[in-house]
């Protein structure tokens, strides 16, 4: 984990352990004190140091979080740590007992993928594509879990775990850190020139178990996250030049284009095969979950930090060209809660 | 943890479940998605919603991260929500090797215990009096873990754990939960006739493990934390009426009164003593830790609830007259880390 923290001093060459007020870990490890022993290997001594959990979505509520001590006042500068092992406590919804047995996430994501296959005809082949452009992203990120070119037919022909979807459609858990700095307007400046500006902010919890979303060809905490979101940044979905989409199954990428706005109800898989044929990506340019991986409590601020670099232009041979404005959208146990983050250069 | 919720919603008689825009959860449980799973059982669809930890300061952090949601806009309403079982796992600091197998956190209080009495003479019997006061004001206290009354020889001749603490030094572990909500200046007066208003606060994390701290004597992060919280508010110890502080052992009690500067060092048994007899509750009037019992994640939260109700004139048989301004400290793990709030009426 102390190496995710490392290259952030070496970016802010002003930057010292003592300009950091806040520390925040985000994992759903059961180890406790985390921020404090994190802080303490790190040379920092903060002010404010705790942990944020909220399953898959803790990266963005920690994010959220050391926003609000900034735009309070309480602090100028925060440094937010993601953490997680592959074996985390977060990977089974044990206390959700609304799919009897079937507790493992990819029961929740196939009754997703069987709805929206049903009610728009999506196919599994349609399905497919989503981790075929993954993968074929992930090739350019040097941080990726999986490192192969995956074929629709390789996908198609990959292990079936469910009816609907096969090994290939799944994100795979595994080891993770990653770290972003915040800091207040005036502080910025210090120690960037290219700042990324937090210009929305959705969030929204509907439950906590899986039967209170209305239906399974929409997930409602993105779509409430999103309305609030663009409307705090005054902006669209047509105004987004690349985001980050959490596809912990491919099923989930092509719900989400629908409810972000991204394409109509219905049109989230000819999306997906549109930006496959043209090699455009727009959509998860570092892989997503099922290319990169998902270290649940890491992978909102991994997503972050992914826009932040297509919109300072440094994304390399990921970068989506002009990008001035990104999306990061998190989302925990069946889309029961999710985040929606706007940001600008 | 439910029936602490209840009466927050029976007090302000305006406050609908659709007007909490956030809710946390402090806690060392391992659950995870406690948050959502509490705003679920509640009827709560927040927008933000996670768990908090940082050991037994838990509570204090849960408090200020809901206060920078409101100050920073991004929320009007929020519940932060202690819960903890007796047999928590924040219980033991399994991280911390800096007393070899001595690991239990009795053993760094006996620690500061030696120092106090080698460096200023405090005595055994001095000791003592801080649990025989602090559990005398327990028998007034509803919600008190013991509601017993102990004498200073009862204390004396309880068994001895170390060779500075015995027993009824001790705080215990125990199942509970506190929740309290918090508002906007404008939202506010809609649920209450009566507001208390945050008006300092100041934290500080000087290390992880025990071998930061300069001295045994005096809580370094705890001086910090207060310095920042007096400032902030424009108060010093002197303009403090009733104070809570964080009594995990009753050595402690004597060196924080020392280190937030109700008395001068050195001097904090004499303050003690004074306070028991003239039977004078300014500090700890619900009984503290020791009188109370200390469930880490809800500790913090249940001593705000109490200068609270000092400050709202609501505290009963255990009401300090004309109480206008009120302390909190709430510290962690041989006090690498403390918060200190100043709430005013």
């Amino acid at each position: 984990m102390l190496s995710s923290i490392k290259p952030i001093f070496h970016d802010a060459e002003n930057l010292s352990q003592n300009d950091i007020d806040v520390v925040l870990t985000s994992t759903n490890a059961n180890d406790k004190y985390l921020a404090n022993i994190i802080s303490e290997l790190s040379g920092i001594s903060p002010r404010i140091a705790h942990s944020v959990e909220s399953l898959c979505n803790s990266g963005t509520n920690g994010i959220v979080s050391a926003y609000s001590y900034i735009a309070s006042g309480l602090a100028d500068v925060a440094l937010v740590v993601g953490v997680e092992k592959k074996d985390s406590p977060g990977l089974v919804l044990e206390w959700d007992q609304s799919r009897g047995q079937y507790s493992h996430p990819i029961y929740w994501s196939s009754m997703f993928a069987s709805a929206h296959m049903r009610k728009y005809g999506t196919t599994l082949e349609d399905i497919a594509y989503v981790g075929a452009k993954n993968h074929r992203n992930a090739m350019d990120n040097p941080y990726a879990y999986f490192k192969k070119m995956f074929s629709i037919d390789d996908i198609m022909e990959s292990k079936p775990l469910t009816e609907t979807l096969r090994l290939l459609d799944c994100s795979m858990p595994c080891n993770g850190a990653a770290a972003v700095l915040l800091a207040s307007d005036e502080i910025i400046k210090k120690f960037t020139d290219l700042p990324v500006w937090i210009s929305g902010i959705g969030q929204k919890s509907i439950s906590a178990g899986f039967t209170k979303n209305d239906e399974l060809t929409s997930m409602t905490s993105t779509v409430q996250s999103s309305m609030v979101a663009y409307d705090m940044a005054g902006k669209k979905a047509n105004d987004i030049d690349v985001a980050e989409l959490h596809d912990a199954f491919s099923i989930c990428e092509i719900i989400e284009l629908e409810d972000l706005g991204f394409t109509h109800k219905g049109l989230g898989s000819s999306y997906v095969r549109n930006l496959y044929d043209t090699n455009d990506k727009k959509i998860n340019p570092r892989g997503g979950l099922i290319g990169s991986g998902h270290p649940l409590g890491a992978t909102g601020i991994a997503q972050t930090i992914e826009i932040f670099q297509q919109l300072q232009g440094k994304a390399k041979k990921r970068q989506v060209e002009g990008a001035k404005t990104g999306l990061v959208h998190n989302m925990s146990a069946a889309s029961t809660s999710s985040t929606v983050l706007i940001l600008e250069s």
